[in-house]
């Protein structure tokens, strides 16, 4: 039995985004269109933009406006993941894609930005053939319970606690 | 202060390699000369393997001649392991590269294939802006102590435990 998957890298440890880069890479190594969405990450400067932009067959979006610190939402942030999700399910609907990461979206669900109901109802009725690749901190349990794979990427150890600054291609 | 990180994904759980290859995406993204040595795998037609070979700028070797289930390890392996740790020592004295994988060598170095004090050394000697990206299961406590940032891949859900198959694009 070969099928699509729903794929869930959740946990505070890093990792998440770049396991989803990877596979998106994989993907596109054995010629399948891919999709990535970036629904909280606003720069456009990052490695990876730079990196699938050069890929051909994968569609990336960057919709995200940057993280959201306090306990309010800004409506621009709304609106830009209501976009985000837009697409999204767009993507999924279209049939051409095999592979969709949807970068960070628990934070976008955790918030209310993006309706849990609705994207557990898109997973269900989805493609069989399509993966989806969802990262994000605190997956909902619901979440996990729909996904096929699941890690957890435990955080061991963190430069960032070492006093080592964030750099170009390693954390972004 | 920047610096080059040793940054090891371990653990169990999916996402290891898939996490390294997103990090060589991201590093070739902003331009960095990349080099990823594969120690286990011995598959060459991998997504991987199609699609690093595609991107200019870096270097692939698939070194492994597959998984090792047994306790007793073939000379064919030792040699095939020798020669990824000779090609890794040589790429991280060139002063060519900014990132160099060196994925599932815990496994190599677990069998006593690569010697640990000898990747510590390197590791530790190496040009301080070279980051270095290690997985695979089970790292040694001295290889967690000399890295900057350590993940562990916990399992919560295995597709392969549902009874769904490897597949394309996703496994390999």
């Amino acid at each position: 039995m070969k099928k699509g998957l729903v794929i869930l890298y959740t946990g505070r440890g890093k990792g998440k985004t770049t396991a989803a880069l990877g596979l998106a890479l994989r993907a596109w190594g054995h010629g399948f269109q891919v999709c990535v969405i970036q629904f909280i990450k606003g720069r456009q400067d990052t490695g990876e933009a730079a990196a699938l932009r050069r890929l051909q067959g994968v569609d990336l979006h960057v919709t995200g406006r940057g993280f959201l610190f306090g306990p309010e939402t800004p409506e621009s942030d709304r609106a830009a993941a209501a976009e985000g999700w837009r697409l999204a399910r767009e993507r999924m609907a279209s049939g051409r894609y095999r592979l969709l990461v949807l970068d960070e979206i628990t934070y976008a669900v955790n918030r209310g930005m993006v309706d849990l109901q609705e994207l557990l109802g898109c997973l269900e009725k989805r493609d069989g053939r399509l993966h989806v690749v969802i990262t994000g901190r605190d997956a909902p349990s619901s979440l996990v319970e729909a996904a096929d794979l699941v890690t957890e990427m435990r955080e061991v150890k963190h430069p960032l606690s070492r006093g080592v600054k964030a750099q170009a291609g390693i954390e972004f």
